[in-house]
């Protein structure tokens, strides 16, 4: 199977490392939205958020929360915003499971549109009815 | 101190609740990117992602993952995001940690604009090095 980010923890592509650990690593995104731009990744290979079992899942927010901090603390940015696209109409595009954090500054140009909506009436109740329907623990 | 989300915890606001453990709450966002698009909060306040402690951080990212499963098994969306905002600047309004979890679409209309960056010559390793020596375990 054909994965960039396999390809990088194996050692067989390069990339700046930021950090390591035995279940986690950590490189700048080449294509940052702004400098510093990072990417966290769990070391074996699962495709989507909803793939990564639970202890890795938590191995990767403490790597996410470590990374953050330390972006904030060394490149200063005025926050961060911590990113997950999971298929391809959220923008995901390498299907190997990745946190962005990405470095933010008042007036940078990364902007969401968040053209937001409004619930009519009772839909609201309609939409959370739905999804406690379906939750399974 | 206010805080909508302590409030809504405590009972004194109303919110669509969807999940409730002894550690996190989830509700529907009220102005939502698309219909379905929940918060998944911790109990206790924390204002930031940097501020929540790891225990905590691992249930909140199970809850998330057990409520994009569950959004997507009910609403059938094409994929979703996850999003945390920290700070002003990277969009956050409410000063109580929460993740977004936002169903997406094919052709919705929330795009993000990512101006991607190209990083010159040796910067790329520069910026690596600054994070590097920031980070604390």
């Amino acid at each position: 199977m054909d994965c960039i980010f396999c390809d990088i923890i194996e050692g067989k592509s390069s990339a700046e490392v930021i950090y390591e650990d035995d279940k986690i690593i950590s490189f700048l995104d080449i294509r940052p939205v702004n400098f510093g731009h990072a990417l966290v990744i769990p070391k074996k290979h699962y495709k989507d958020f909803v793939s990564v079992p639970e202890g890795e899942l938590s191995c990767l927010i403490r790597g996410t929360k470590i990374l953050s901090k330390a972006i904030m603390d060394s490149l200063m940015p005025d926050g961060f915003n911590i990113v997950v696209n999971n298929g391809s109409a959220a923008g995901q595009s390498v299907f190997h499971f990745h946190f962005h954090i990405i470095p933010r500054f008042f007036n940078d140009d990364f902007k969401f549109r968040p053209n937001l909506k409004n619930y009519e009436s009772d839909s609201m109740k309609e939409f959370a009815d739905k999804i406690r329907a379906s939750i399974t623990i």
